[in-house]
């Protein structure tokens, strides 16, 4: 028995019914509970057997053999882009289906894992390390960026990108000489994606635990966090969580990279160009249901165009397509769970209470959308609710990521200098999402402070040593020093 | 009444019998206990009174409101350095009566901090950002370095190194922006260094607050590791210490940079040539009467030269000079507290008794020094123990920085490639200790993985963003997603 | 009628008997004169039509054009390599065959502009400018590095390396939004190589004048030094002719890479790997039929070793099949030219009475190989001559690129530091030649000075400004001045 | 027999009535011609006597024996920058009265060598050069900036700026190990600035042939661009010469640095602060009486400003008070020589005359200035011409360094990006000159293409070499080539 017609193009992705959630020592397996992955919220597409603490103890071994003969190869990394390009469509398709994000984001998403596997390999020659000038003659001072063997490199994702953080993530690490041990939290992505690097590793016969997968629950993320073998491990999830990985992960001196909550404004000046600061909104706010950690969700607007910013917005609010991210013409589709539909829900009722206890704002016009949509989905309306500036101060939304849109370059200038924006990511007439892969991303504060994909996140995936060769036959000390 | 005749010279460093230790809002001040600082471990030099939670508290708004206004500027840190030179040999005499490091150490050490002073001014025309190209037309994407305002770093500061560590904290975060806050563990060198600072700030008629001094207990340690107006916290001392300081400012989401404790190794080859390779051991070893954190603590030596070598060593080691660290010839002074003393001396008596009940190795030869010299002060013998192999294995001595001396090249590569050391400052004929300032100080794992002084630590004192500016009239999105 | 059997595979490469040689303004044209493409040295290939001044100027004015849409696309140039990639055996074979060298090399040598290809792709992301920090308040310094428009890149590649030199440029020109006009020596290459090309451009839509080659005399390398239009002439030749295309370029304030002769010495220390050193020697000086610029033409033995090794390396030379390149276990195919041929005999002549004129060495054995081969191709005899020490001096060898094997440390850091080698490229226990993309391929002095491929080479085909914007009310100026 | 009262300053800087010009082998010599130098045009200041053919050759040999044991040391640059921090009143006046420049100015130019002093200290620990991951296992890929033994620099240097550019090359000349050969035009002040290095060098007993100078005519001038002990020569001078100069170098396979003449532009747009634009314009075309290399030549002024704006220009330009420029308040200084003064007066009757037969502009208003002043000096008076469109066109003044002052941020970063200025320093709001030192100094095209100061500018001071080293057993390949 197979899968019914709109889903036959999981087939060309390798799935089936019923699916092992372990890719460990080269091989599927998984001797965990078996569990369902869900179109959201109800309609399960596939089912998944996780990894058990004895399939994740298997992996780790051969990954951590691995390690030791895995060097830097862009090569393979190329491989491994030109062969998710085959997959675009179909992978794309599967974000959509179990992600919930409309098919263009999903297949953007593919396309971001796609765009990091070519630019690695560029950069897989580039990995440079420093000669710095000594104050001593006949020494030579270096500065290299090596990864010891063996070096496992583990990343925990979450559900709202289920595959272009492990692109991220995954394709540096490679590059680096890593091996990678991925726990997911989205397990046909994680399965279909694996499935088609394991083929690439496998063709230019090389072991497949360089890359490894557990699906499984938070033992398998407590078990990483643990675990020595693992250096360096990159989480994306809530502060919360982010913060007790890194107790854990510090206590045993390995290094944290970590992307966390967001809460992301968008300031919108005088001087902006309306239309294009609504057309940001939207995409910031409504892409991907709100569910992005870059997902706008303040609004600063000067009060000179204050009304016709919302006029303008709430219009355009009101014409979101919601419904199956499958289908054409949709922008929002489902949230990923049901109890992210129930948060919403009562999100709503504190903010409505918050209205009416509120007399200084204009009743009737503080709330647009608000409702969750009536049907089988976790579909709910694109929102918006006016606070008072008190409320404002009092939500303590003082953290991180905000950005805005004025046409005056003394602004400009000061909002990306000392005096302006404290964010680790900074747009100016751009959404607060859609980050390009050459910049470095992350942020700062109770967002964790990691940076992923470009610039120089590289740096991370590897040791770093300060090395000095004397080859001189004198023993000079540095800063002039005589002893003995 | 004045100083005893031979401490003549603190008149000088504007020391009196006894000092205000808190140096807040451009005044010496200090509302806590008074404490005596002691050249080790009896003679007082002079008495300190301590700053109170009140002093931190009114030091730290100073700060902050100095921190609003303080930019970068390397001129100031160049006259520092010019202060400092004309107190090079007053403040080096300091630094070796109050901790006890013989006196050409402690003039270098003093030299080190007028290094960086020297260095950062350079540096601070070099706090580079970068211009990363967009994939998108009429996009500018940069990321900068820069300091948001206000910026205060802590730097906390160990017996060890008096003012070397606060220079490489210090220089670095003035050239980037910062106001830095200091609390040391030895309160006559903080005070005398900090006067010399003040004036250069006094004389340019910017507010003392810029540089803020605590001299007190833990409590101020405490109390900037709790401090949000802190982002970074630069903290010198014990692993245990360490990751507890680290864990309290994540949780505020601060950042931290560790220099903890270290457990270095020499290992010298068959090739080595043993003569430098012994004057490097002594160095390394009884440089600082073992007290660095980057003491070698560890001997791998290879069988063929295991004997001649331990013969040379021991030859060296007993014609060291142990006594007072200003008397010329001296090359090992007192142990800083009378607790190291102690400490050193039940060391000795558990390894005795591992070396009683250890049958396979030779006795009479296996324990070169090992007794506590009878004298007031803190001295005690330079020590070698010979531990077998399996005793080198349960000691769990497998962390960090060792380094060696082969002559063959092929070793040498491997030494500093990918299968080579994993320590964070790796040598070659050269001791553990004695860094230079232009490359980047610091360890792996227990060490805390903090990286100071040169090469890119600049880039930790300030904030970092990615920052997209979209100057053109369309809204294209990365990934080229269509959205709406 | 179309090609015999063994040159079937040229019409896979888009090649026929009879073929324009000017691909202008995307179309194939050629107005010029009809010349031959021979195996070397007698058997025809094909013909080609070679550009005409008019072909030239029609060209040019069409690239110019398409210069001011083209900016910097890594995924065209990703396409390209993907292109040579389904195409790699036929455009190896047809560079031994046209060019001489043996097929391992031809295939080598597509493969090199393959890995240019993939290289850049991600160096299309990373070509950075710098923000630098500005002396003066409310000021914001850059450096950037952009590509004026138009900008065309000419490549004057020799015959030496068909296709590989115009991937060192060409890749690197198009990512940093060059148009690029190649003028080549070796025709069919250069028209199989550009329709590949030709084919992704139009594939994407993108106007074929991008890229343009000229097949043409030496009136065509002329115009290129001469045309104001092309900003950057990158010319690999004789030192001789590229001095003189640099003074033409550099009067018309162009800029100018150059890579011309070399004469790179191999150094044979007494601690060498005799084996290891033998076979550098041998692919230093005999691949490629010792026309590469980086051919070793000069040993430099050290006495302890100079016997054993001329042995060896006379043993290995006499074993080197010369003979057909295309052929299975050619080790050296046919001199390019029949001038080559017949300079080879002159100078073994002049050698010869040299040898004869000079007492002081040992005759007889001083002279290995030296004789041209028998047959129709334009063969030779590897060949090694002994010289006394006196003639060294006389024949003023002493420029650049030596290199040497040594496996002391102190020899080989004291080789690459500031008193060591004064070559642009420095290789221990590794042939002259074979050199990796990731660095920066160039010599100095006679060879010219040009730096290409790696490293940061990229720069030069940008034009670069340091920018400053004052955002600002006041005008402060630098150094502190007052004016008015 | 002494100076005037006046010029008793000169005796503070070791200077004479009479003075040795030329500083070789660490003594003051001179065996050529005594020439007066003037304080612009007629009052002599003191005689030098220049040096002879002969005295270069000895200055040559010494100087390149020398650079055998020169280190980098930023210790004695350092030392220098002090030494001139003591003289800057005295040379900053030296520099007014022998160039002409107003006393601010001249100030501030010494200002730039001290700043340049201190910038290249910290530069000394940043020379850096790169490791490059080698795709062959085992090797290790270096790129090293060295400077080859001997190797020394020439600096020519112009009589507009008599000691800033020797700091811009000087100070990063030293610092990366080379010696310097300065051949300056303006005598006093170079001999001032060498007695003050000269005696930093003899304080710590290192030769002074380090720095070497040569007062003299043009034929030390083109003795240094033939001389092939000096790899690298930076002129600084008129196009004309300048191409002369690189032509002569080249050919000997040298280098040169060049910075020759500019034609630079201020452009003001419709929304330009005016009263900015003004001040601006004010200083980058009447400072240094417009004969600075960067002094604004042409102004393009947007119609809709273009009157207000000359009105406030010339209203400006009519109170700049002209006369000694030593004495307070002057703002323009005399021409530096009288035939400067004759060009001026020609040029003034050219342009009248073209006036007079240029039908299409405003006469009456279209002059203001263009007198000589009458007096003994070289005065002129500031000068505007207005000139028609077309014969904007006809004096083609398309070459390079335009800058503009506008506040729409889309104008600004369009001008600074790929399709705007094409000039090698780009300016917003800021005037055409006083360029920080930070950043890189130079003009494209006929400008020379030279950068000097800042950024990466010393990479040009010291040869590069890409350094494999194989530390394995095995010989692999680049590009996989299989070879015999």
């Amino acid at each position: 028995m197979g899968f019914p017609k709109e889903y036959q193009f999981l087939s060309e992705l390798g799935l089936g019914p019923r699916n092992p959630g372990c890719y460990a020592n080269g091989t599927w397996r998984g001797d965990g509970p078996v569990v369902g992955s869900y179109n959201p919220p109800t309609t399960i597409i596939a089912e998944v057997v996780e990894a058990s603490i004895q399939d994740y103890e298997d992996g780790m071994q051969a990954c951590t053999e691995a390690a030791k003969i895995w060097m830097q190869r862009g090569e393979i990394v190329r491989q491994i882009g030109d062969a998710l390009r085959t997959k675009l469509q179909q992978l794309g398709r599967l974000v959509s289906l179990e992600m919930g994000k409309i098919l263009a984001e999903g297949i953007g998403e593919v396309q971001e894992i796609i765009d990091m596997c070519d630019y690695v390999v560029g950069l897989s020659r580039q990995l440079n390390g420093s000669i710095i000038p000594s104050e001593r003659p006949n020494h030579m001072m270096m500065e290299v960026g090596c990864v010891e063997s063996p070096w496992n490199c583990g990343v925990i994702t979450a559900f709202n990108f289920p595959c272009a953080v492990l692109g991220w993530n995954a394709c540096v690490a490679l590059v680096c000489g890593n091996c990678v041990v991925w726990a997911p939290t989205t397990p046909l992505v994680t399965i279909a994606t694996t499935e088609i690097i394991a083929q690439v590793l496998e063709k230019n016969n090389l072991p497949g635990a360089i890359f490894t997968s557990f699906c499984g629950g938070s033992e398998i993320g407590e078990a990483i966090a643990r675990d020595k073998r693992i250096p360096l491990v990159s989480f994306t999830g809530s502060t919360k969580v982010g913060l007790m990985v890194q107790q854990t992960v510090n206590q045993r001196f390995g290094k944290c990279l970590l992307e966390l909550s967001g809460n992301n404004a968008i300031i919108v000046m005088d001087d902006a160009d309306i239309q294009l600061a609504v057309r940001s909104v939207l995409f910031a706010a409504v892409g991907t249901a709100g569910q992005r950690c870059t997902t706008c969700r303040r609004l600063l607007l000067h009060e000179s165009i204050y009304q016709v910013f919302l006029d303008q917005l709430t219009a355009v609010y009101k014409q979101v397509k919601i419904g199956d991210p499958l289908e054409k013409g949709t922008l929002m589709g489902p949230l990923h769970t049901a109890a992210s539909k129930q948060h919403f829900a009562s999100s709503i009722e504190v903010i409505k209470s918050q209205l009416l206890s509120n007399r200084d704002i204009n009743r009737g016009e503080d709330l647009v959308g608000g409702a969750a949509v009536n049907s089988d989905g976790n579909y709910v309306q694109p929102t918006i609710v006016e606070i008072s500036s008190s409320g404002a101060g009092r939500l303590r939304y003082n953290w991180y990521r905000p950005r805005y849109s004025p046409r005056k370059p003394e602004l400009i200038f000061q909002w990306i200098g000392p005096h302006g924006s404290d964010c680790g990511i900074v747009n100016v007439n751009i959404p607060t999402n859609g980050a390009e892969i050459g910049g470095a991303f992350g942020g700062e504060k109770a967002t964790g402070g990691g940076r992923e994909a470009g610039s120089d996140s590289w740096k991370q995936y590897m040791r770093r040593s300060t090395c000095t060769i004397n080859y001189g036959k004198e023993l000079p000390l540095a800063q002039g020093i005589n002893f003995g």
